[in-house]
């Protein structure tokens, strides 16, 4: 209770060193068992899910602060983070609903503050946000609630809660840019053993696009890519029907990054 | 003289009715002649070119924001105008340089206000931007500059001179965008005459995507799309080489519009 309270007096002292009005949301797609998921937390003693996010610091870069928020939830760095929406509607001021009203009282009565008003005219500005998306291997990541959250859970894309405000617009909107990226960009690197087979990739992309995707078409596709090596057979029972092992070619991975990979630029 | 004066002093007026800190900028990509320009104004006074920007009203969206900025400055409205990236970098702030200093400065010498501390405080703060792009007809647009500049004009994508702060870094991304969105989305619509030959479609496709593209790909990747109707020979002298018209389904390329012309997505 001593580190909830004492928390609580830091944040509070900390909130004129951001920029006011402003906010990251960290959308954290998860990869694991051919399935993506997303990382929420649960707000203490109101019980409402959202997104994992922050605010930014006076003197720090925007990017910087979706790292840093990324970090403290997960523990990892040097990943894959994309920013691509900023969410500014009238419809996410503290005082455009009914619920929005709501939430917000509820939020400022769990919070342990001194000055009140400070605190409270903090939260009742229009805020806007900055939207990230981040893909991630889940076995990689030690995630940990924040100050405000009892608690993160991975839940599938499909089987996201009602979360507070925007969020869930938020999170599909990540959802359709990473499907884009997908379309675009090379993906895999990281989320993959070092050697996978075709089917492996395959899964990883249908997870991805939430769709399946025939067989044949996506190995022609991926192998006209040109960024994939192949190796040895895997060793299975029968070794006329064993897949072949592929990795990714890293330097052709990388130009892929930049110059695109899409209908008209492979 | 006096219309300068009086806008200077509304403005001046306005600044309480902004959110602090916060600005949208917009790359307004024109195409004509089967090339790209960007819009660009010229500061008075100070003589640096920029994009066209603005504030971002406390009571209005930050996309209507974009809209009237764009409305403002070419007449148009119902135009393709897409928010790509929000630019927070700490190197974009007044005091990071001293050319942003300087900049600064010059720019305060030519604002004409009552109360210089509060225009110089407003100018002062860090600003994170958010940039939207537009791609339209130039032919279709009836230009005019801001209060802030003397001229607008179009330069050729590929002869921006240096603007302001971070505005070429902007414009390239922005154009990067487009490119990207070339390959996902379907382009055309709006910036062709009704019907077409796929040479014409070929030379727009060419422009965004700043590359030659062979002539027989790209025509079979463009039918395979299914987003186009086939007409009759455009009637030239030798009707046997004459080419085929074409025309957008509309139907198809709404749809298309939503799900995507990507790797695989088609």
């Amino acid at each position: 209770m001593e580190d909830y309270l004492a928390s609580f007096q830091k944040f509070e002292k900390t909130l004129q060193n951001f920029q006011k009005g402003l906010s990251v949301d960290c959308t954290i797609i998860g990869y694991k068992d051919h399935k993506l998921s997303i990382l929420l937390l649960k707000w203490k003693k109101v019980g409402s899910w959202c997104l994992p996010g922050g605010f930014i610091f006076k003197n720090e870069s925007t990017d910087d602060a979706a790292c840093r928020v990324l970090e403290e939830r997960t523990g990892l760095t040097n990943v894959f983070l994309k920013q691509f929406k900023t969410f500014g509607s009238m419809e996410r001021t503290w005082n455009a609903s009914k619920s929005n009203i709501a939430l917000t009282d509820k939020m400022l009565k769990m919070i342990p503050v001194n000055d009140f008003d400070l605190v409270s005219d903090w939260f009742k500005r229009r805020f806007i946000s900055i939207g990230y998306y981040a893909l991630l291997d889940i076995d990689k990541c030690e995630t940990q609630p924040d100050m405000f959250s009892e608690e993160c859970r991975w839940f599938p894309v499909d089987e996201l809660p009602d979360l507070i405000l925007d969020h869930n617009e938020i999170a599909m909107d990540a959802l359709d840019q990473l499907r884009i990226q997908a379309n675009f960009l090379p993906i895999g690197i990281n989320l993959l053993p070092h050697k996978f087979t075709m089917k492996e990739l395959r899964l990883l992309y249908e997870a991805v696009l939430h769709k399946p995707l025939d067989r044949s078409n996506f190995q022609r596709k991926i192998l006209n890519l040109n960024i994939l090596i192949r190796h040895e057979k895997k060793l299975t029972g029968a070794q006329n029907k064993a897949p072949y092992l592929y990795s990714f070619n890293r330097d052709k991975y990388e130009k892929a990054l930049t110059s695109g990979i899409g209908l008209f630029s492979v």
